[in-house]
């Protein structure tokens, strides 16, 4: 593709000459003539000049000597582009359900939807179109894809949800009666859990985005467009927001309500509801501010212990020569 | 079922007319005419006037003016059997070893047992009567399970240890020589993973539930009764006794025994043995009450550093003004 | 095998009668005769002289009465040792690829490779000579394993890297070019996740051991002779040199570097470089020996506001005598 064309297409500035033909994106470290590269972190400025890249998506503001360059407002945005258009998504070896995969008759897959080798699909399951059930996912009974969804390898949607009731002794099963539904341009990553609610639906929001090895309990709901970095555990009944962001190997308690667009940082465990906009850190979880003074303090803890140990002293000397009655 | 005669059946005294035929459980919120819901936590006991649920379960001393409804002592469980009467549990597509499951031939498979496509048994594994193996799950050669265990999808029993003898620089692959033994009644969420023991056999006791995600430790003892919640790492050697209680994301180090009863709260790091009876929490571990306490302040260190600051300023001054000799 | 013949074979120096017949290794206590037990932890010292062992492995300095011993530098490496040579590795059910295996045809496995039924093989993924491919396994197109590698059930590797450009409210999936390639000798536990890299390849070094339950984000750099336990999550881009010891349930923040023989204690959060050689433990992470001592005053927080607490009525007191000018 020229150069030109593939500025038109991503919606870049073109500054320079147009004519070379790109064919491959690569990082400003490792590309060579023929791919481009882009600047998204002010911190690689310096590579920009030295890239042998054909050229650079960059932001309209950077300042930079090399041509030519694709300015763009959002230059990663640009490389997801161009990316998209010079390399596509991966080509699949096979289209449609595969022979060893298993579908049970009930249920229902979309047109243009690909199963793969090793998939379990439960009765009454409904799966949309165009959608990407990668190999050994299982997806239990009666659950509910909508369109465009991708579930990565290994992972298990609509399990029964973690309910007993504990009597005299014994913990019995609860029929696990609810099912799991994924909206629309939803993507899970491998090895994921995602339990179906007790009564009520599990729902996954659309076009929301998960990471592997997340866990989420019965009946929780995610709302459209949020972005699950992985390892999260999500206890019962707890429900995430709108564009809500939550980083790495976070924990949510039950039965909590986190708000549209709230930010919860690595590691973070949440214990009570968050509000909308917030952004969270710590265990316990705490606002983001008052967390980073809080583990400031932390990390030196020795020193306000000796601090305190100061003081104590100083305390026993100003006492005990205020025991001698001044001269 | 009339309604008498599902009082009968949960063992609930009926109070009101019991002639309604019922045919679902509900919440009380979403329940309509022809379902039974239940109260459990008296959070909810406003919605029991509201809902058009035909009769509502609850404990014998909450007062309501709705008729009728049945009581019983523990109405979670209530809801449980008639969940069961009602419901029933998963009707399974297919009966016995699925073609598409893999068998070895000198595994031994007990009558009633279900193996779901994709589910692998190794050689000499045994597998009891009335057991339902989810897809994809994997169980290693001549691991044990007893009757009526359940193991959902993805979920691997017997993996090798994490065993290594490290010597000039190389880590030497111990053989795993032990095997994991599963008691009756357990159940096994969905993607964990229970290592087989070096040498000795990793239990897992009769009657223990444990959630996705959780990963055993080779040599792993776990009593009867347990509940484990998703996401537990229990590292190699360490024994829980019955009815321990383990919330989620939990880390439990080696060589530890945590007593009968206990209770281990949520994202706790288990450094030391935990006593019977005894609840912990924090990281690492505390007696509850003291975590408590120490959560509290916590979060609030910097108050507690202004304070600090604040007496060091006064004793700066009170110094001062001491050495300043009295008129 | 005699156990005179088994101490050449696994380099001790047999002191007493090596005539006996030895078959199996087991530990102190549970040895009966016809079985070598082995002595590395000191805590079991007094068993050397219960135990019904034939023979006992032990450092050339442990005094004992019993006889016969087998004297070795490494005892453990020798209990490894005997271990390979009585019993040996598993004994696989069937050689190369199972019929319920899924490989694609532009893959390339070597010889004497095992790959177990339900394992998926994607398309241009090469492996090597005599690796072992469990069950359930997926290993996404175009990943690479030289010679030797385990991967345990249900592991996926080359999934695609968790990356989207953000974009007037839709997150856009990039497409992940890059791939994984694991080096010779490395082991990878039960249900790990490791994505492949956007551009860039995720290499997991030679002789690495990881446990199971691990997420390895895109573009991660694991160097050789590693050790990580289970439950790990590296974000996107990390670097963990050689022969780094990670403990479990740790999490690693994107785009750092983690030196050579850094030890990573269990659950601890690395939000920054790690040098090479250095320990580091907590949440974030600290030098080992700082964290042992904010850990220490973290569990006493209680006394510590106490004592601030003290001091400051004593300062009010002296304070307000203070205010009393002296007679």
């Amino acid at each position: 593709m020229r150069l030109d064309e593939l500025a038109r297409e991503i919606g870049a500035e073109l500054d320079g000459d147009g004519s070379a033909e790109v064919n491959a994106v690569a990082t400003l470290e490792d590309a060579r003539p023929g791919q481009v590269a882009f600047l998204a972190n002010p911190k690689y400025l310096k590579q920009v000049e030295t890239t042998q890249a054909s050229a650079v998506i960059l932001a309209p503001t950077v300042r930079v000597e090399r041509r030519p360059v694709l300015r763009m407002k959002d230059p990663y945005y640009g490389f997801c582009r161009a990316a998209v258009l010079l390399h596509g998504h991966r080509k699949h070896p096979h289209a449609g359900v595969h022979p060893k995969a298993h579908v049970e008759s009930s249920a229902n897959i979309g047109g243009n939807t690909i199963v793969y080798p090793g998939a379990y699909i439960g009765a009454n399951v409904a799966i949309g179109r165009d959608c990407i059930i990668y190999p050994n996912v299982a997806i239990y009974d009666s659950c509910t894809l909508e369109d465009r969804v991708i579930v990565h390898a290994g992972t298990v949607i609509g399990v029964d949800g973690f309910g007993y009731a504990t009597h005299e002794g014994v913990h019995h099963k609860i029929p696990q009666l609810g099912k799991v539904h994924i909206e629309s341009d939803v993507e899970i990553g491998a090895n994921c859990t995602i339990a179906r609610g007790t009564l009520e639906t599990t729902r996954i929001g659309a076009g929301t985005k998960m990471d592997a090895l997340c866990m989420i309990g019965h009946g929780g709901q995610i709302g459209e467009g949020c972005v699950i970095v992985a390892q999260l555990g999500m206890a019962g009944s707890s429900e995430l927001g709108k564009y809500v962001t939550v980083a790495g190997q976070v924990a949510i308690s039950g039965h909590l309500k986190i708000g549209d667009q709230a930010t919860i940082g690595g590691r973070t465990a949440v214990m009570f509801d968050v509000e909308p906009g917030a952004a969270v850190i710590g265990t316990p979880a705490m606002p983001a501010q008052q967390a980073r003074r809080v583990y400031a303090i932390f990390t030196k803890l020795p020193e306000l212990q000796d601090r305190v140990k100061t003081l104590e002293e100083q305390i026993k000397e100003l006492s005990e020569s205020g025991d001698t009655p001044p001269a």
